[in-house]
C-alpha cells in the first residue's frame, strides 16, 4: 500500500470491486446484511427519511409571484378544454439543498478521474452519465438501517465536528453495534435551525468520522449532517464529499431529515430497521431526488 | 345507494374516507396487512418494477443532437471549471408513457371535481395541487405485492380485454389469495411489443377487471396493462382511469414493467413480496416518477 | 352595426381583415405609413424601448443561491472539458411582468373565441398555437413610432386613469399629430415606482385611451402603462386586454421601458422615429420577449 | 506587432477597444456608417434574415408525441379554468443549429481567455455571464447591410470553400462595395440542401475569407454559410468562430437564411439595405435567438 492509496489513514476502495464498478459501497451489502435487513420489518410501518421540497409554480401573467425556490419548479400543463387530466412538467435541480437526493458515483471527481478511476470525461459530458449514474442502483438499495442520533431531542452546536467518537457514543446510548453493508442514518438536529439562511455555522462530518464509516463498512449513507460551512477549524474541507464519496465509494443521500424517524424510534425504543430506497429508474444522471424509508 | 353510487356495478369511493382524504384506496393498507407485507421480507432480494427510462439530453451547437425524448431531458452543468463536482437540471414530464409514474386523486377529473369531491380548481391549478397530490403517499406505500402473470413466458394478444376471470385464472395458477390492502401487479407482456409505434392494439383493462380490483380490496395498481388503445370494443374506454383512478380512488404506478419481477417470481416459486414504493417527497403535483420494488 | 359590433364606443375589428387573418392592427401600417417610418430614420441612432431582464442563473451544490427570478432562467451548460464555447439553455416565461413581451392574438380569449372568431381551441392548444402565434410578425413590424410622454420629467400619479384626453394633451406637447397605421409609444413613468412590490396602485389604460387608439388607427402598442391594478374606479378592468388587444386586434408590447428613449427625444426635440420590432422567428406561441428599437 | 498578434494574417482586435469592450467589431459602426444604414431606408419594406425555428410542444400522456427537436420547446401553460389569457413556457436551446442566434464574445475561448482577453471564468460560470453578454447588443446593431450571394438562383457545391475571391466575385456581381461598418450578410444556398442530415458536406468559410471581413471592416456577419463540415481539406477547423468571432471580436448572427432577402433584392435591383437585429433585452447569456431584419 502507498501513499496513494492510503489519505488520512482512509483506504481508497477504487478497484475493490473491479474495474468497471458503478455501485460502490453498496457492494458490501452481502446476501447476509440484506437478510438482517429484512428481519427487522415487522409492523410494516413506514417513515420517510426525506425532507418536504415544496415544489413552486412558474405562472405567467403581470401579477404572478416573480420568484421561485430553484430546487422543482412545476410547470401546470394546459391539457385541454374539459380534459378529464391534470397534469404538469417539472424542472427538477437533483443536487439543491432543498432536495433530499442520491449522489452517485459520477458526481464526484478526484484528480481527473471519477471511481473507480475513470477518466471524468468517460463518466459524464455534454451528452449526460455514461459511467457511475444514479441508475446504477435502480434495483433500490435495501439493507439494515441504523439510526445514530447526535443529539437527542435537540441538536448538533452550531460548527460542530463529528467525529467517530460521537457516532460510538450514539451507538452505544441506542444499544447498537454497526455492521457492514448497514445504512448509516445520522441526525444532528441541522434542521431545527435555520442554518440555510447563512446566520449560523453548519456542523459536518470530519475525516475521522470518514474513517469511522470505513471501519464499520458502511454501504450507503443518509442523514442530516453532511460537509460543514464555514470548513470546520484544523479539518480537511469537504471529508464526506471527497472522502466518503470520493475515495471510499459510499453513495451519499444528501440532505435527509430524520426528524420524524427519530420520534418513531425513541417511541418503539427500536434503532435500527428495514431501510430501502430506490430514485426513479432514469439513466444517465450524477444524482437523482430520493425518498428513503424506514421500515419497522 | 343511488344510481350515481353505482356505475357498472362499481360503487364510488368517494367519502368512505371522508372529505378531505387524500390517499384513496391506500388507507385500505391495515395495520395487518402492512405485517402481512412485513413478513414477505425473508431475504431481502430486491427487483425493480419500472421501466428503464432513458434520459436525453440536451447540447448546443451546430453538430448537436436535434431531437429529444420528452420523457426526461437532461442538461449537463456547467458547474465551472476544475469543480470536483458534476451536476445537471432535469426536464421531467411525470405523466409520459415511457416513465413508471404515480397517478394521484389530483390527476383525474370527473364532472368537474376530484376525489373526494373536490372542485377541480381548489385541487389543482396554475399553482399547483393543492388537494390530493402526489405527496399524498410521502410516507411511502409499504404492504404485500401479488403478482398476477396473465401471460406466463409470453404476452396478451393484441388488443386482448383484461376481465375478472383472466386475473382469477392469474391467481388461481400462481395459487395466491389476493386480500384487501394487496398492491396488485399485473403482467401482460406488453412491453415485448413495440406497442408504441401504435402498429398494434394495446390490451387493457376492462370494467369487469375495475369491478374485480373493488371487490379484493386493491389499494394500490401497478402493471403494464393500462387502459387499452384503441378502446376495446363494447367496453367503456379508459376504464382503468376512470373507475380504478377516479371512482375507486386506486393511485396508479401508470407503466410499470414486471418482466424481471415475473422471472423472479418463477425462480423462487413466490407470486407474493414486500411492496415499497415511495415517490422523491416533492410537493404540489398530479404526478411523480417512481421505481416501485418487489423485495422478497 | 349591433350592439355586439360596438362595446363602449369601440367597434370590433374581428372580420375587418378576413376570417383568417393573424395580424390585426399591423394591417394598418400600409405603404404609406410604412414609408412614414422609413423617412423617420436619418442618423440611425437607436434606443432600445425594453426593460432589462435580468436572467438569473439555476445552480447546483448545498450553497446555491435557493431563489431565482421566474422570468429568464439560464443553465449554463457543460460543453466538456477544454471546450472552446460557452452556451446555455434559457427557460423563459415570455408573458412575465419582468419581460418586454409581444402579445399575439393567439394570447387573448373572449367568449371562448380568439381574434378573428376563431374556437380557442382552434387557435391554442397542448401542442401549441396554430392560428395567431407570434411568428405572424415574423418579418417585423416597421412602422413610424411616436412617443406620447404623459409626465415629461415625472410620473403618473399612483392608479392614475389614462385617457384620450390626456393622450391628447402629450401630442399637444409634443407637436405631433398621431396617424393611422404608427406605433404609439407611451410613458407614464412607472418604472420608477416600486410598483412590482403592490404597495402602489398601478395608472392603467381606461376604455376611453382604447377608443383614442381605435379612433387614431394605432397599428401596434408599446409603453410602460398597461392595465390598472387595482382596476380603476367605475372602469372596465382590463381595457387595454380585452378591448385594445381582443377587439381591436392590436399586437401589445407588454411592458416597455421608454425612459431612456424619453430622455433622446427631450434632448433631440423629436418625439416621431423609425419603430422596429422583430421577435425571434419561433413559431407556435402566444407570445415572445422582444427589443423594440427607436431608430433616429 | 508579434507572432502572437497576427495569425494566418489576420490580426488579433483583442485591446482594440479597450480592455473592457465587450461589443467588438460592432464599434467599426460610426456615425457615417450608421447615417449610411439609415439612408438604405426608403419604403420602409421588412425582410427578415432568420430561419423558421418550429417549436415543438411538450404534451403528457400515454399517446403523446415522445420527442421534440431541442432548440424550443413550449409548455402551454394551464392558467385557469375560463381564464382569457393563454400563455406558456420556451425552452430555449439558443445555440442551436435550428436557430438563427446571436453569437457574444463570451462565446468563445481561445487560450483561456475570452475577448478582449478575460479570463474565461470571469467572462462566464454557473451564475451566467459576467462579461461579453448577448445583452451588449442591447441598443441593437443598427448599420448598412450588403447582400453578397454566392450562388444566385442555386446553391454552393457540397463542401465548398468561400474565399475572399468568391465574395469580391459577388460585390462585383452586385455592383457594390463593401465599407467599414457594414453587416455583411451572405447566400450560400445551404438551406435548399438536406445538409443537416449529414448526407452531404457542409460548405464553409476560409481563413483567407475572415482575412476578406477584417480588410472590410465588417461589424457584424449574417449568413446561411458557417464553418464547414467536415472541415474543409487543408484548412484551418472552424475559423469563422476561431478566428472571425475569437480573434476579429466580429459578433456572428448564426444560421441566417437569407433566402427570402436574395429574392427581394434581386426582384428590387438593391444589394444593401437598412440592416437592423436586436435580441430581446436578457442579460447573461452567451448567444440569444434573434430575427435580423433587412428593410429597404
Amino acid at each position: 500500500m502507498t501513499d496513494n492509496d492510503l489519505a488520512y489513514g482512509i483506504p481508497s476502495n477504487w478497484g475493490r470491486w473491479g474495474d468497471t464498478d458503478e455501485r460502490g459501497a453498496v457492494n458490501l451489502i452481502t446476501g447476509e446484511a440484506r437478510a438482517r435487513g429484512a428481519a427487522e420489518a415487522r409492523t410494516g410501518e413506514s417513515v420517510s427519511l426525506a425532507r418536504v421540497t415544496r415544489s413552486t409554480p412558474l405562472t405567467a401573467g403581470p401579477f404572478a409571484p416573480t420568484t421561485a425556490s430553484t430546487g422543482v419548479q412545476t410547470i401546470m400543463l394546459h391539457t385541454g378544454a374539459g380534459s378529464p387530466a391534470m397534469a404538469e412538467i417539472l424542472l427538477v435541480n437533483p443536487h439543491h439543498p432543498e432536495i433530499t437526493h442520491l449522489d452517485a458515483m459520477s458526481h464526484w471527481v478526484e484528480g481527473g478521474r471519477t471511481y473507480p478511476g475513470v477518466a471524468q470525461a468517460d463518466s459524464s459530458g455534454p451528452l449526460g452519465v455514461r459511467h457511475g449514474a444514479a441508475s446504477a442502483y435502480a434495483d433500490g438499495i435495501v439493507t439494515r438501517g441504523v439510526l445514530l442520533d447526535l443529539a437527542p431531542g435537540g441538536r448538533l452546536a452550531p460548527g460542530a465536528a463529528v467525529t467517530g467518537a460521537l457516532l460510538d457514543e450514539a451507538a452505544a446510548r441506542a444499544g447498537v453495534e454497526v455492521l457492514p453493508g448497514d445504512a448509516l442514518v445520522v441526525r444532528g438536529g441541522r434542521h431545527l435551525t435555520d442554518e440555510w439562511s447563512g446566520v449560523e455555522a453548519l456542523p459536518g462530518m470530519t475525516v475521522d468520522a470518514i474513517r469511522w464509516m470505513h471501519e464499520h463498512g458502511i454501504a450507503v449513507y443518509a442523514g442530516d449532517i453532511g460537509d460543514a460551512h464555514p470548513p470546520l477549524p484544523g479539518e480537511v474541507p469537504g471529508a464526506l464529499h471527497r472522502f466518503g464519496l470520493g475515495r471510499l465509494a459510499i453513495p451519499l443521500l444528501d440532505g435527509c431529515d430524520p426528524a420524524e424517524l427519530a420520534g418513531t424510534c425513541a417511541r418503539l425504543g427500536r434503532w435500527t430497521f428495514q431501510f430501502v430506497v430506490a430514485a426513479a429508474r432514469i439513466t444517465g444522471t450524477t444524482g437523482l431526488p430520493v425518498n428513503p424509508l424506514a421500515i419497522f
